[in-house]
């Protein structure tokens, strides 16, 4: 059985969790405690040099890492539910907005960026979330445009299932939750978020139900 | 034939001119003025709501963003020279490193948040400089083991022949040098951008061959 080295809170580990809960793959989860450090042991550096959350391990022992190619490698070898469809424009845009956030929201709000920011700058607790907030809504708001323009009769982002984008929409939600984002403008957003976790395979990937949740987040 | 919005400075459009040359498809390069801030015009925004460089525009006018969902639509739809291969596990090994540059070095050393450093924590130049070079060198040293890991015997990062990886690293250490990275140690990330530099696709591609380089640069 495959492993998948995680951490209940990371939005990059929740979004592999979903993809393989929607395709049905069962895996054993390997918690790497980031609050820690563990990531930056070298027992860790020799699975992942980029000292970050998650890696798949194959069966053979072979490690792949970042979220968004270890969800590719998934929908290619295992054809149950799709996650991407076959059309290349659409599949295109699915794997954009799959980038805005990945690429333009997630990095920019993660663990090592914020404590970057109050040991370069002296940012407060305050201004350190101001940050997190301001780049969550701006690529919210681009999302919300490109969700907007979609067809709206979906519901989900680009059809009648869940699937890539929705992967990576749900955490960056989560997310934006723990920094106290005004979400009220993004409502196509909301409401794709809402049939997802109406959905078990995004239920059983939520953070607090992972074993290494501490309890009280578990029970809250 | 296809319009490509760009900017020559932009590592992004960087990224896709090269793919576009190592496949020899030819486009119309349309530049978008970043410094002037034609990327926030109302036009614009209907092209792009995030705002952002390179726009690849079909010959049925569908805009498709992001460069690494553009790259592999070309890959996908242009069969001639692969910027993929085929086996999965090299795939995603690609992806994972160029999502390494794409996601967790190029975003946090973009113009915008440069910007956005010295509005918020009124940091100085010398200050954004650093920042930028600290998240260079930390992607490049995950990037540098991982190069490492794979075949040396290679030219390239994983092969005999540039693609999808070249293609977003070469663009990475124009701009490490922009910031005065020290890339000694980085041997190997330097040895198969030489390589990469005897390719006229990279050649032409360069932010110096661009028609809305400032005259002075294209001579430098």
């Amino acid at each position: 059985m495959m492993n998948l080295y995680g951490y209940w809170r990371s939005s990059a580990s929740y979004r592999v969790r979903i993809g393989l809960n929607l395709k049905g793959i069962t895996v054993n989860h390997i918690a790497v405690n980031l609050k820690d450090g563990e990531q930056l042991t070298t027992d860790w550096t020799m699975k992942n040099p980029q000292n970050l959350v998650p890696v798949l391990e194959l069966d053979d022992g072979i490690l792949l890492r970042q979220s968004l190619p270890i969800l590719e490698y998934l929908d290619a070898e295992f054809s149950a539910y799709p996650l991407l469809p076959k059309d290349p424009v659409q599949k295109a845009n699915i794997r954009a907005c799959a980038n805005i956030i990945a690429s333009e929201i997630a990095p920019l709000q993660n663990l090592r960026v914020l404590k970057k920011i109050k040991s370069a700058f002296g940012a407060s607790q305050e201004q350190s979330a101001q940050w997190a907030r301001h780049w969550i809504a701006l690529g919210f708001e681009a999302l919300e445009t490109m969700a907007r323009t979609a067809d709206r009769q979906n519901d989900f982002l680009f059809g009648e299932k869940a699937g890539l984008v929705e992967c990576v929409l749900v955490p960056q939600l989560y997310n934006a939750r723990r920094f106290d984002v005004d979400l009220t403008p993004f409502s196509r957003l909301l409401a794709v978020e809402e049939k997802c976790l109406a959905l078990s395979a995004f239920q059983q990937a939520h953070p607090n139900q992972q074993q290494d949740a501490p309890r009280a987040q578990s029970m809250a």
